[in-house]
């Protein structure tokens, strides 16, 4: 930690010297902001934060009883890190949970394979030789009714390895919709290859979309990469594969999620909000470590930073510990209806949602007239290792697609997602895997960040001909 | 795979330029060791049999069916190899095995924990809070019967990386004996800390000791260092901690197990034996693919580039796939018993078993008289990044213990085990987790090693006297 507070303090000095501030971002504000990641970096309030979560409450699957003791939990930590309000909002939701699962391949001889459902499978016991399917673009084309009474296995390929997470998306189809052409096909289970692109034996898992508002009657479930490696091998020598697939997973109706939302009140717009946050809910399989309690804890500790100051900023600065995000956005959803009457007034919004490494790029999606002070903040954050960029496209988080498509201007710290696929929604995803000091990294970023756009008089939104409104 | 041969290639030259070799190994001994090398870093076949054996077999648990189905793969191997001789060693041994386990946190909150049944564990379903022991120590100074019906849970610490494995022994005592001092103070289960040098997911499991030939009566499960953290944290914040575990596991009579010996016959001296190999069972978790299918695969791979040159080496190679050494040595014991007749014609032994790394070491424990030789041997193999040293002490693999005891010289290529101990005796221990272009550099040093061993005319062993024999 010393080495990097040590690098950061010159280049601060160097920025300070060589004056690339502009005027919408006063000196004195870039001054508290630059004090303010020189805390951040000595703090370990995040990770005590996320080590109370993962810890104190455990995994937090959306709709249930633990992401209930979540809210209880961040509702009293807001209350104990001194925020000016602390509500939870609550929403109903359909609830959807697994209970045991066993998946074992029978011929050409008996071997355990680690799998887990998938977010909205069905139960079922199903004993069958598998039809390989090399990609799930091959699934797709089987007819309708070919598959009568098998399981379908869809290979595919390990999640390709990037930065910015471009894998996903691609590997994704597999589980989304993969479901609904073995279902069509008429297979009686699908297994799929884990989304992931370690080489571990853990499955990930996830939700898959539904169709029309209808989910998969079928078990589906995900197995490691190296248990779809294991299957590809055998296939590849011509050996009739047989598995037994015995799982119990549902739906059991609605029940109430929330919401959790902490302010500091500006103290000359208090009506205008600077949205930052993270979600509270995570896959059960793990603890929600990376995904998503660090989100929540380095926008909890950046906001705590800024309270700390000796006199709130101009605008409102607003965490959400956002609810029952891995089924599908819905604590945002809940968010953006419940705030409809002032969803104008979020001045800006972004999420941290993409692990616990070291924040690399700040990207943008904001009016022209925002834009450069967007670039200012870029120039006080560039001594953590950050660089201005990225496409001009409404982005922020997933839990901010919401509020994007609404209109609300949005911003991104992105981090290093190198191995977030690794670990993303598998029972892997535990405190262990988070580092202490690019953890701080993360907290001073948002605390520069989201100070100068709560202290800035610059607006960020378009008006509705297009232009920046003032 | 081209660099390193390019490499080699240049330093083969120096090598001979500057005429390192003694009279022990002939210049066209060295020339033949120096050809093996080369084509074994070209080849695949090493890894074409771990691919074969973790694939086909699959896991290959000590006594199991499926360590039958593997005896019969690596006889059929040998046939096709074109091995002179090519046999099944059968004998007896006790059969452990697990079924079911499930453990899980049911108070601060439930939470499944990833566990393991050691092997040698009782069966039980067992409901309680945990007594929490910092360490093994701490349980071996529990009094006797201070546990009664309670869960005992060894903490103990992540095992320390080490290039040797050196961290394995101390952090071994938990899963040794830490169920004798659990069963002596009345606990109605024990948990530890798993023995591995990871933070995943993972338990890692493995033998107990007996005590006085008599095994645990209470269930005995490793959990995941993760887990472990995650346990230690809620104690340390003063928290209960009740786990629920239901194991089913136990002995199950004499079964048959057997070792599979291969021989390439000397076309002198056919009774001089250097013996070479790698187990064939493995723990159930995984596929056993560094442990201990590449061990089986290097020495296969080297005897087999040895049987292609133009005549055999003036002794026997030996490669023998062990049987049952998880649960014991339980094979190399028989094999030393059964072969007691031919003990002393063990010119030299060594076994691969730490795993699928480079090699960067060879030691030796030999006579003085065939030091020398083993020295050039080094000189010979260090193109490949091995140096000559460690200690002088008997060693050569753990399936060479009981042959080392009856006075067989031994030496060892060891290789680089800093990551060993994160996959030993996981599920995780998968083929993905072997680089081909390190195998191959494995069965390179090998194949020169075991030839110059086998066509030199010194004696590695001590005459009764403590001299060398001629």
């Amino acid at each position: 930690m010393k080495a990097i507070v040590a690098l950061g303090m010159t280049m601060f000095l160097t920025a300070e010297t060589i004056g690339q501030e502009r005027q919408d971002i006063s000196p004195e504000a870039a001054a508290t902001a630059r004090t303010l990641m020189e805390t951040a970096l000595e703090s370990d309030l995040a990770y005590d934060i996320v080590e109370s979560l993962t810890t104190e409450i455990g995994p937090r699957l959306a709709g249930s009883e633990a992401e209930e003791r979540a809210r209880a939990w961040g509702a009293a930590l807001g209350q104990e890190l001194g925020f000016d309000r602390v509500e939870v909002e609550g929403f109903t939701m359909p609830f959807w949970d697994r209970d045991s699962l066993s998946i074992t391949m029978t011929a050409p001889y008996e071997m355990e394979l680690h799998g887990t459902a998938l977010g909205g499978s069905g139960s079922g016991s199903v004993q069958s030789e598998i039809v390989y399917f090399r990609t799930v673009d091959d699934l797709v084309a089987a007819e309708d009714g070919s598959l009568e009474g098998r399981i379908a296995f869809i290979d595919g390929d390990i999640m390709v390895r990037s930065q910015v997470g471009a894998g996903y998306g691609p590997a994704n189809q597999r589980r989304r919709i993969g479901w609904q052409h073995a279902e069509r096909a008429g297979a009686s289970a699908l297994v799929v290859r884990s989304v992931g692109s370690d080489s571990h034996r853990f499955p990930h898992t996830g939700m898959m979309s539904d169709l029309d508002g209808s989910w998969a009657d079928i078990p589906v479930i995900a197995v490691s990469n190296p248990d779809a490696d294991h299957l590809r091998r055998l296939h590849n020598n011509g050996e009739a594969i047989s598995l037994t697939v015995n799982s119990v997973a549902g739906w059991h109706g609605e029940v109430t999620s929330g919401n959790v939302v902490l302010d500091i009140v500006g103290r000359e717009n208090p009506e205008e909000i600077v949205l930052i946050g993270g979600h509270l809910d995570s896959w059960d399989l793990g603890t929600g470590a990376v995904d998503d309690g660090a989100g929540v804890a380095i926008t909890v500790a950046a906001a705590k930073l800024i309270a700390d100051l000796p006199q709130r900023p101009r605008r409102t600065i607003r965490v959400v510990m956002f609810g029952a995000e891995e089924v599908g956005l819905l604590g945002a959803r809940a968010y953006a209806e419940q705030h409809a009457d002032e969803v104008a007034n979020h001045v800006l919004a972004t999420e941290s949602d993409f692990g616990a490494r070291t924040i690399w790029r700040l990207s943008s999606n904001v009016s022209e007239a925002g834009t450069p002070v967007i670039d200012e903040v870029g120039r006080v954050i560039a001594p953590l290792g950050i660089i201005r960029g990225g496409s001009n496209e409404p982005g922020g988080g997933p839990d901010i697609i919401p509020l994007a498509m609404l209109g609300v201007p949005t911003v991104r710290l992105e981090q290093n997602g190198e191995d977030y696929f690794d670990l993303h929604h598998t029972p892997d995803d535990t405190l262990d895997k988070i580092d202490p000091d690019e953890l701080a990294q993360n907290v001073a970023a948002y605390a520069a960040l989201v100070y100068l756009a709560a202290e800035t008089d610059a607006d960020f939104r378009e008006t509705p001909d297009g232009t920046a409104s003032q």
